[in-house]
């Protein structure tokens, strides 16, 4: 089977345009083929489209960008390319005949694949000339960003070409996953099929609607399964027993109208089957051991998530916004009393050394200081109105200068504080200065000053403060400037 | 209904060890209640490992964490909290005996919920007392880790029960989702068992091994549904469309043995439900607005994955690695040339603005600045022999200050480089400028200087260079003498 240097596009919907965008970032030359002349400007949208999200993915070298041509002629396609991916409507006797074309016109060592989400291969290859170089390859949108792409042999498929497809799809950065038997629907399909038509069924039976389905899936095992799937997460489920202990756990409601599938019976067979399957799974890492990597990326995607609002990053975001408009009444009580005139610096923030945090010196690394002074400046602003809801106004602070400088070392695990003061301020701009304290006795570890500038976001410059936000700080500024930095 | 302060929970498996956890960490006190005592030291161990995870959840201001206390009478438990979260197994009749038991003892106004995978909460409260206060509150694993939360009243559950306990999970950063008609599994464990069953299927018929089947949701649909759920995902494969025109591309599938679970039949009536559904899912946005959402996240969940060289992440660390390996680039052949005299300042590092490096107003964080300071400086102190052996003879870098200007902002995932200088040198201390540019046009984002101190790390005072540390950094120096920051 050939090295593949161009991939021939045959049908160029949603699913050949993820192809082309995906191939030509990985420096593979596309002959998009469609028979309707108007998908040539269709598949160089999508294309550009997909550039973006594409050009993010990684900071690899990448090689040269590919060329996309297109053809309304599956001929002149077919002769010229090293493999050919087929992605027509979802129609048997269609893509029988589709591929039946392109096999005469191609040869015999350029594998063709199809991107059948359920059609079996044996079926597809029938009418085929050298049948044995066709496969199944069924990728998942958008395909420019996906990594699956199952790989399915039918009867007559050789070894060599699902060998040769892996490493393409391989080479343009997928994870072929290779299905060891046609099943309508092959395995993903499948799954997702079962919780398909079982949302059907809650939809039309009025159980739910579609968006409460959705969070039953987003809040929860949705985010488990961007990194670990049904199986493995089963095998924790168990603890240290796992997976049989699950299933002995959990067997019983297999019986149970949990979902209108039946399920098969759970024989000791399959019950050793799963143990089985798992324990290969677990590559010898404990249950433990699996917990906390499960919590890593769980704690990771909700940090992800927040930024997009979405699932259960929404609800952290939410979370947090409570967390600090509560301590911005509450528990930076001397705000209020510097802001009435008390004067002096205002503990803004007790928190510790996070193991985290510390560089190969043993101490915190310096960009923590900047993170602990950015948190006080957080409270601050918050204290003084700058919020989620004002800065959703099209309002934000933004740095302009941060000096830090370090008097001592602070060591993992050590309590620390930070105490802040408003030391200049105009109407667009103010300055705070902060210093960083080892709680234990005081002793000062690092100061900081930090230049903020008041924007209008939308129009992109500077703007006045809010009078009440300014009247806010103005009060901290006449309190603190008898103590300057 | 009361404000919850004390949390008890009846029950100290995985679920109630989860409870505990979250509960604790947002400043709520729990007293465990299990007939076997040596549960306690179970579930302090377990609240102790989840810990480790909660910490960094958020580093928003924390209430003090709550107390716990451990005891074997339920009525102990059930006389001094304010809200009763039950976790024992999964059997009805011990439930009922259970919570019925607990229903006498607790004041009518303590709300009682059931944690079931799938037991109806008509059933559970038939023997209680005061059985309006009972419903069904089902958590997900890790308990202290997912948001997601089924509220299911039964025929006898009040709306105030059902309200007072959503706003207890919702202050304990969980996103309560109302169901509104009990059905066996409830809606998410309906949703997981069909995928489930599907796959006891597929391992029984010998089809497919677990670690085949996880792959098949972890490298595809997995990573969409920890932002998106099926029914918006789909609206999504519909193009402009959207839904409707899904359901008239796939519908025919549904009479196709996809799964072994029977569809509904799709009527007009349910094609309108599907589509009103996920209308108001949209919440206005376009096909292509929610497309551009989900590949950010799609983009920005695989760099998280990444990290931990799991599923998606793990793929696309792969085809990194094949991409620098066959670019053959070696680390910073910059210094070399630099210190021979070439000049100019040299970049140090190329890398993007890390998804979780972005503050609430869309760019790199303050700290973030300081940290790829901090690598280029690593990167420059290692090509002058400051290395790991080098350290361990004890003698380090220090650093004495920092100063930040902000120029310009960064946006997540924009790709960014560091070009550094050495601006002053001394036996013992050295001055390094960096410049932060945005990789697409060069454009400077930030500068900064940091000076830093050449320490006895034993002594614990300022030493003179090695001289061959000092040799090569005198040969940067030179190079740049021309060109301060």
């Amino acid at each position: 089977m050939r090295q593949v240097k161009v991939l021939g596009l045959l049908g160029t919907g949603v699913i050949g345009g993820g192809w082309a965008a995906r191939a030509l970032h990985l420096g593979i030359d596309v002959v998009a083929m469609d028979a309707k002349p108007q998908m040539e400007s269709w598949i160089r949208g999508a294309v550009e489209n997909a550039r973006a999200a594409l050009s993010r993915l990684t900071l690899a070298p990448l090689p040269p960008e590919g060329k996309l041509t297109f053809t309304t002629d599956l001929e002149v396609m077919a002769r010229q390319v090293d493999f050919i991916q087929e992605n027509i409507p979802e129609q048997i006797e269609l893509k029988q005949r589709v591929l039946a074309q392109a096999s005469r016109v191609a040869p015999a060592d350029v594998v063709i694949a199809s991107s059948t989400s359920g059609l079996l291969p044996s079926d597809l290859q029938r009418d085929m000339q050298a049948p044995e170089r066709l496969l199944v390859a069924h990728p998942f949108n958008p395909v420019y960003l996906l990594p699956l792409v199952e790989l399915v042999g039918g009867r007559a498929t050789s070894a060599a070409a699902l060998d040769a497809a892996a490493r393409f799809y391989t080479e343009i950065g997928m994870h072929p996953l290779r299905v060891r038997r046609e099943v309508p629907g092959h395995l993903t399909d499948r799954l997702q099929e079962a919780l398909w038509r079982e949302i059907l069924h809650l939809v039309n039976d009025g159980v739910a609607s579609t968006g409460e389905l959705d969070d039953a899936i987003v809040y929860g095992p949705g985010l488990r399964w961007a990194g670990m799937g049904t199986n493995l997460i089963y095998h924790l489920a168990g603890g240290e027993a796992g997976m049989r202990h699950m299933l002995r756990q959990f067997g019983p409601c297999l019986k149970w109208p949990w979902t209108k599938l039946e399920a098969p019976e759970l024989t000791e067979a399959l019950i050793d089957r799963m143990v089985e399957g798992t324990q290969a799974q677990a590559k010898g890492r404990s249950i433990r051991e699996l917990e906390r990597l499960r919590d890593e990326y769980l704690l990771a995607t909700q940090q992800v998530l927040k930024q997009f609002d979405l699932g259960a990053g929404a609800t952290l975001r939410a979370l947090e916004e409570r967390l600090y408009e509560r301590s911005g009444r509450s528990a930076v009580p001397g705000l209020d009393a510097a802001s009435a005139g008390a004067g002096g610096p205002v503990r803004m923030l007790d928190t510790y050394v996070r193991p985290e945090w510390i560089d190969y010196n043993g101490h915190m690394s310096d960009s923590r200081y900047l993170q602990v002074f950015g948190d006080a400046t957080d409270a601050l602003f918050r204290w003084a109105g700058v919020d989620d809801a004002y800065r959703k106004t099209g309002r934000a602070m933004y740095t302009l200068e941060s000096h830090v400088q370090h008097v001592a070392e602070a060591k993992a695990l050590e309590p620390i504080s930070v105490a802040t003061q408003v030391v200049e301020l105009d109407a667009k701009r103010v300055r705070l200065h902060h210093s960083l304290h080892r709680r234990r006795d005081e002793a000062v570890i690092a100061t900081g000053t930090q230049l903020y500038i008041h924007v209008d976001t939308r129009g992109g410059h500077a703007a006045p403060f809010e009078p009440s936000v300014h009247e806010r700080l103005e009060g901290l500024r006449g309190a603190h400037a008898a103590s300057p930095s």
